[in-house]
């Protein structure tokens, strides 16, 4: 059953090194590196020549070549790349977490249509093998949400910042340095990346495929050093939070930095790591801690997909077909603290319920419950600061009491 | 491709009757519940008395139920009904972990000569979905240890002792109460319980067949309350670890209470909870965090393997077939806290590397790192007590650097 593969790459950065080497110290699986399509002619290369193109069509019109890996860093380029390779018979893995978010309902069809396979577990929380696990593992359970730390570059940085005292911009260089924030750092600190994440989580734990601008996210880029100290003071620390939960067939998503208590597991997970809760009715509450990112770890879940290829794996995207049919929802309420400076106009009729403001030194604070409606104006805001609650979970009228129970500590 | 599985159940105790509400409220899931086979006639059923059978072979003989799902106690009995589903052309569903861990051998090749599967993902670590990810997800990668909390009601006992201060005995009824504990609670205290899941994890996770009775098994039963005083002064717990860890092609394993420090994200697992750290060359150090046990947590993975089952999963035990072949080996090194009474003869010429050692009120203690045949000798002295150091890691002359990190913090 298991057959040899010959794979082609785009694209030879860190994680496509990562691939190779991980690759080369495999016992056991069937398949070799053809070709590699790189784009710039003038760089050195660890490897001989010859393997290496600069034609994309040396790979996606080769006849020997089944699997197509794509690790490129431009989402449309990538797009392209993987239709082509569909189209001429070739199984796509791919790591590219904007390029799958953005067309995710033009992937699933493609691949019915081709009757070929796309992969893509590298673009999720690295190696933390979620989308296999929602897919397979949660296949029958009642999942009623997931929720996590789903970038690893900000948790990175709000470490630093919490556990050394560090500025902002200090530690978002030391994490450019390590490799761990990229080239572009606004995907990361305004929450890009990790709703990206999240929509393709989505579409396997809850068989719902939401357009990324359907959800709000909000970046830890508007996080200033008095909310740092209310943190503290409070024995809380921050954290970027992923989460969707699920109540009556309706799926509520949110990206945004939480005040997250001690007791809350979660609290724990340091620097560059990634974490997914996933809480079934059945399974309850499951985490799984990983490396969210880099080469070797990235480059072992493009392998794990590899693989899997090799004994005719593909996503059958099981719960788009399950019924009931699940919805996405943006008829939800959560508690948020806001902060604002004075001349912004936020008041306490934006509340749903309100519970608490005050204000010092020329900005306002306030706490409550606020629609989504209204969230999603002030995160077009830049001037107003937005902390989720430590006991943040959506409120949506008909939420059930597992749903709210979610955000709470494992035990 | 997917089929209508009519199921045959040996067993409606906790999780049998948990399995039944599961199946119940899933949708999806394309099985049901043809008949329940039970011992006890006097028991009053909460289902139509129709469902239930005294006799064996209305199940195993019935030729429409595809799947026997074996959910009893009695590993001998669980063993011989498993044989007859297989010759009788059923998939088996187990999760009696004390009946894989000692068949292990025979259940793989009794799969192959009877062309069907025995999936028995709810014998380890309850809902936590890790024998099908060592086997599907970390094919490729180099694993290089597995170790965690593989038993939920020993983890729920320390847990109680060290945070309410609790005594042993108190702890133990409580867990009992709460259905956390067997009924024969030697097999969660004396670590055999996390021993036989071991065995298992073993299996899919570096291809070897080892027998139960070549893992050395130290229990929580022989800790005294001086060894909790020791653990409070220097900050430490204490958890009951389950550990596997490869190195050149050997394959080092030891079920043992260690003290723990804070940074170890093991110490954060509370109560029923467990907790798979699974370390890869490449994935780096990942952890799985979830209930154990329990009727809904263990119906929930079984449920799993029956979903499996409709699209026609079986374990390919890969790493069996894989080269090269890792052996199991005897020939390592741990470092040991030991507490003995006066007129025991432990002495320091019994380590191969002497630490510390001193002696107060009839007890005497001795740190260092004992070779495993020693350590064998002392697990049979129950006047012996013994907790592993916080940084023991398997020190065989040949361990790699990887390994040794093994056991430390995850970041």
């Amino acid at each position: 059953m298991k057959k040899n593969l010959k794979l082609g790459i785009f694209g030879f950065g860190c994680v496509g090194q990562g691939l190779y080497h991980v690759l080369n110290e495999t016992h056991g699986l069937k398949a070799e590196i053809k070709r590699i399509c790189v784009k710039d002619r003038s760089k050195t290369r660890p490897l001989p020549q010859e393997l290496f193109t600069y034609d994309r069509d040396e790979i996606l019109l080769d006849p020997e070549i089944d699997v197509v890996v794509e690790l490129i860093d431009d989402a449309d380029a990538a797009f392209q790349i993987l239709k082509s390779a569909l189209q001429n018979g070739k199984h796509v893995v791919s790591a590219n977490k904007k390029m799958i978010a953005e067309n995710l309902d033009a992937i699933h069809t493609l691949q019915q249509q081709y009757d070929r396979s796309v992969l893509y577990e590298g673009s999720v929380c690295g190696a933390i093998p979620i989308l296999r696990n929602l897919e397979e593992y949660y296949d029958n359970d009642l999942l009623t949400g997931i929720e996590g730390i789903f970038n690893g570059s900000t948790n990175y940085i709000l470490t630093k910042v919490f556990e050394e005292k560090k500025s902002y911009s200090e530690a978002l260089k030391q994490a450019q340095e390590l490799g761990f924030a990229e080239s572009n750092p606004a995907l990361d600190v305004q929450a890009f990346d990790p709703k990206f994440k999240l929509v393709i989580a989505i579409a396997h734990a809850f068989g719902v495929v939401v357009k990324p601008e359907d959800i709000i996210n909000i970046g830890i880029d508007r996080i200033e050093d008095v909310d740092l100290a209310f943190a503290r003071k409070n024995g809380y620390t921050v954290k970027l939070i992923a989460r969707a939960i699920k109540s009556e067939g309706k799926i509520f998503a949110l990206v945004a930095p939480q005040f997250i208590e001690n007791e809350n597991p979660l609290s724990a997970i340091r620097l560059e790591y990634n974490a997914v809760q996933v809480q079934g009715a059945f399974s309850d509450k499951q985490l799984f801690v990983g490396k969210g990112a880099g080469s070797y770890p990235t480059g072992s879940a493009v392998l794990s997909d590899i693989s899997a290829l090799t004994y005719g794996y593909r996503y059958e995207y099981k719960k788009i077909y399950q019924l009931p049919v699940n919805t996405f929802s943006d008829d939800w309420t959560v508690e948020v603290f806001v902060r604002f400076p004075h001349g912004v106009s936020v008041s306490i009729a934006d509340f749903e319920n309100f519970k608490s403001g005050y204000a010092a030194n020329g900005q306002n604070y306030m706490v409550g419950t606020v629609h989504y409606s209204k969230l999603k104006e002030w995160a077009q805001n830049e001037k107003i600061g937005i902390i989720l609650s430590p006991n943040a979970s959506f409120n949506a009228a008909r939420v059930s009491k597992k749903a709210t129970e979610f955000s709470y500590a494992l035990a």
